[in-house]
């Protein structure tokens, strides 16, 4: 295992250090905890928004955190979901007297404990929307997770919620949209190589030396097939038919297009896709609003990537231009 | 060879179209070449500023191509020189009238034709000036380069260069304090796997699985010390002792932080690298203004880190807060 850390049991308390010791003016933690929120929370009259779920897909979640998107992000240890207690401090650190919406992506455990934190929080008077992103068009039920799971898309829901928040809308009115983002978003990924877990020391899954999987999970969570490596524009053809389909998107339809490394592949790999990905949109005149490009949910050092398309109407799009002053997002 | 391409020889043209496809609002392609430049370029009254160098390094130098920082960018051939042609025609597409900063990292190829093209620029009548980074702290002369080279820290020229351009200074002022951000700047890398250019299909040296390098280059070149594995707090010290004796910090110094992540290293790793750097330097009682984490100059898919840091007065203080719009870089 060849990782640059101090002790497989403690990587994510000092990654929570580290990233707060960064950024000073933008977040701080909520001591005891792994819980990371924006440097002013709570931010009186707005809905506030928490995510989380298991270190290892950073800069997910705390690199959302800040002015137009997430409140507090919960860090549970690698793949692994937060406590309850951990949701719980993280919905107090940032309930502005409007509420708490919690964005869960679709697995049992994050699901079960971002559910009892929000038991916990109502106890003490503070309300509390949920939703469950599963934009994962690969497969119905997983490892770890019962329906579709979530991943990257994920990053579209805190940006186009965290928007609304921004503006004094209600968490029903929040809750709302990031539904709608929900509704309208789908991601498919792939896989070239898998990733170690620190504690495990070894990598999740084995792949031979010409092989890739399409439809892997963020965690090495099976997919759907295996082949020999395909071409870029192979593979960027495959992940957006599913994608495109999952959506029925139809011509004139507007989408906003995330094209994400899940750690180790090089940026200049993720512009080679595009470049089919751009083209093929073109072709079907589906018109692209805007294209992120980058690490925005990652698997450790796994190589491969994914491709997430939003549907966009005028309501989405505006929230999407809207401003956001996070770590790893900013417009 | 495990990579998202379609031909070994194309990546660099189909990454910039991917690149330019993804972004048509910020950057546009000077026809024929593998030149980008902003939307708005040439920024009539406004000293330009052009970078470049093999690709492979993404974000760089691309991604840093915008308001605030460089008007241009050109990509060779991975981990190879562009052509003093290209580099002529980033130039001209450029130049608004005030002439142009060239800033070249410092690799005998990169040097000899970014001035080959400087000289064809003067013949049409445009001032150039030029500026050569040589950041790494780790070794004099190496393969590629007569002098120490130039890495992650280029970023931090660009970034302050880029913002003395915007306020109208003339190009001798640009020039100036792009060598004194050069006189302040020092890095560090180091390697724990090596990455494979594509047109090479294997990988560019070979590294044991309990084994890591120091002082490694941007395309591979030998560091200074092969070891075991260490913990990332001893490879924080050893980066960071280096660099802070290059350049001489002392008490209450100010500085920029950069943590650049190589490519296949995850960014939970790169946390917990800071995590030691922050508590040192506090330590030593050297004041962090900003702190920058990230993959800001990769080598491919290379896993590895590297620290840089620039020493800061009043003047540069300001110029790295101001603001910048790039794909990569925001402020």
């Amino acid at each position: 295992m060849k990782k640059l850390i101090n002790d497989p049991e403690s990587v994510v308390s000092e990654m929570v250090a580290g990233f707060v010791a960064a950024y000073p003016k933008k977040v701080k933690q909520v001591p005891g905890t792994n819980v990371v929120v924006r440097a002013d929370a709570p931010v009186q009259g707005k809905v506030g928004i928490v995510s989380g779920g298991g270190s290892g897909h950073e800069p997910a979640h705390g690199g959302y955190v800040g002015k137009g998107m997430l409140d507090g992000a919960v860090a549970g240890e690698v793949f692994t979901s937060p406590t309850p207690d951990q949701v719980f401090e993280a919905i107090k650190a940032v309930d502005g007297g409007k509420g708490v919406l919690l964005v869960i992506k679709n697995y049992t455990g994050d699901v079960m404990n971002f559910e009892m934190a929000a038991e916990l929080a109502e106890v003490e008077g503070i309300k509390v929307e949920k939703v469950i992103v599963n934009d994962d068009a690969a497969v119905e039920n997983s490892t770890y997770t019962v329906g579709k799971r979530g991943i990257a898309g994920t990053v579209l829901v805190h940006k186009i919620a965290g928007a609304l928040a921004e503006t004094g809308a209600t968490l029903e009115e929040v809750a709302a949209v990031a539904n709608k983002v929900v509704a309208n978003l789908s991601t498919m990924g792939m896989a070239l190589s898998p990733s170690t877990i620190p504690a495990a020391g070894k990598p999740g899954f084995t792949i031979d030396e010409n092989e890739m999987e399409i439809g892997t999970g963020i965690h090495g969570e099976p997919g759907i097939e295996r082949s020999e490596i395909k071409t870029a524009d192979e593979v960027a053809d495959i992940l957006l038919n599913k994608v495109v389909n999952q959506l029925h998107l139809e011509k004139n339809n507007e989408v906003a297009v995330m094209i994400n490394g899940l750690g180790a592949t090089p940026l200049m790999e993720l512009y080679i896709v595009n470049n089919r990905v751009s083209s093929v949109l073109k072709e079907m005149d589906i018109s692209v609003r805007e294209t992120f490009i980058g690490e925005y949910m990652t698997s450790l050092e796994m190589a491969g990537c994914s491709i997430t398309l939003l549907r966009l109407d005028q309501q989405l799009s505006e929230l999407l231009d809207a401003q956001a002053d996070t770590i790893a997002f900013k417009k």
